[in-house]
């Protein structure tokens, strides 16, 4: 059975947002059961752990003998075992593919950056300093990706593995004023959360964090 | 004939580095000629250009109906022509294109970062109290992936796609006195830089900005 790597528990804060939830999601999608093999931080830094995630990192995908990590590269992967994933026609199927790595790579690292220094900015002067700036390229990307969705359900039109990225990146954006401004955004966000995949997915990481809640 | 949308011009120091570097890598890898459309800093904002590029970047790639965007998701579609930049057996393609992944997102994010907080930190004070957090964040990035690169030519062992982007992601990194940790990175670049396809598509991004440099 197809196994994910995750993490045994993290704080409440990160709870719905660890990115194996986008694997768990394109399973879901798919019908696909997985079973779970959970580390903990220790964990991440063993030699072990290393072989398969060369940064540390969760998930971590198994698969018969196949090891697999970054969950934009796993998508990539899971993607191909069904058209409700990843349309076959190379045109449509390469455009699907692009939008994972924009997730990825044009939009994350601005809502990473955003998050890490709005956090920070309550106690450190740098992250005071350096907040708008980083607010407003993150408002840029999302309103670039706010006008590319005009009039449009999903990112190429049908749903895909791009979508699936995306959703999981947006939902990291920690101040969710800011979407108020971005009303195709929302829309967007509503309509792929709204998903039972989606809905299962986010269920059952929930669940596994619940279940190995450190006694208090 | 495929055709590559990148920048007339750029300042020196950002020559070498653009991004269409790794396109123009993988099409020098397996003999296939593209043309260019070369664009200014004010075409990118263009609702014309938006619709090939949601977010005003460049490369864009055209190949008949095909438009495509994100450095990325154009190596995984170009992959796809040839075994010599992306292995058609199922395990060592996944593997590959997790490695295209792993450049733009676990890489990346923090070259970038590392890169604005040096180059502000002449002037800025935010700047100069992030620097460290931010250098040992990188270091510790580098250091993981220099660990993987032990014993190993390439990242899997063969030349890929995921060689491509981690190269072109690994040569932004503005100090190269950081490497100077790191031997298996150091040879690892040496080795992906002598390829004659990179050496070619270096020249040629070089030679795109020469014949275009503004009058002085």
């Amino acid at each position: 059975m197809i196994q994910i790597t995750t993490f045994k528990w993290v704080p409440p804060f990160v709870q719905g947002y660890v990115k194996d939830l986008s694997v768990r999601w394109a399973l879901e999608e798919i019908g696909l059961p997985y079973e779970l093999k959970l580390i903990t931080r220790e964990d991440q830094s063993s030699s072990a752990y290393r072989q398969h995630q060369p940064f540390g990192q969760v998930p971590v995908y198994q698969e018969g003998e196949l090891s697999l990590f970054e969950s934009g590269g796993i998508l990539l992967h899971i993607g191909e075992k069904s058209e409700v994933l990843l349309p076959t026609e190379t045109k449509a199927r390469s455009r699907a593919r692009s939008w994972v790595i924009a997730a990825l790579n044009s939009v994350e690292p601005f809502t990473q950056n955003y998050n890490q220094t709005a956090a920070a900015s309550e106690k450190e002067t740098w992250a005071q300093e350096r907040r708008p700036t980083v607010e407003s390229a993150l408002k840029n990307r999302l309103g670039s990706l706010n006008t590319w969705l005009m009039g449009k359900e999903y990112l190429e039109g049908r749903f895909s593995i791009g979508d699936i990225m995306m959703v999981q990146i947006l939902r990291n954006v920690a101040d969710a004023s800011f979407f108020s401004e971005f009303p195709n955004l929302v829309r967007y966000l509503t309509l792929c959360e709204s998903r039972p995949a989606f809905q299962k997915a986010l269920a059952a990481q929930m669940k596994t964090f619940a279940d190995n809640a450190p006694a208090s």
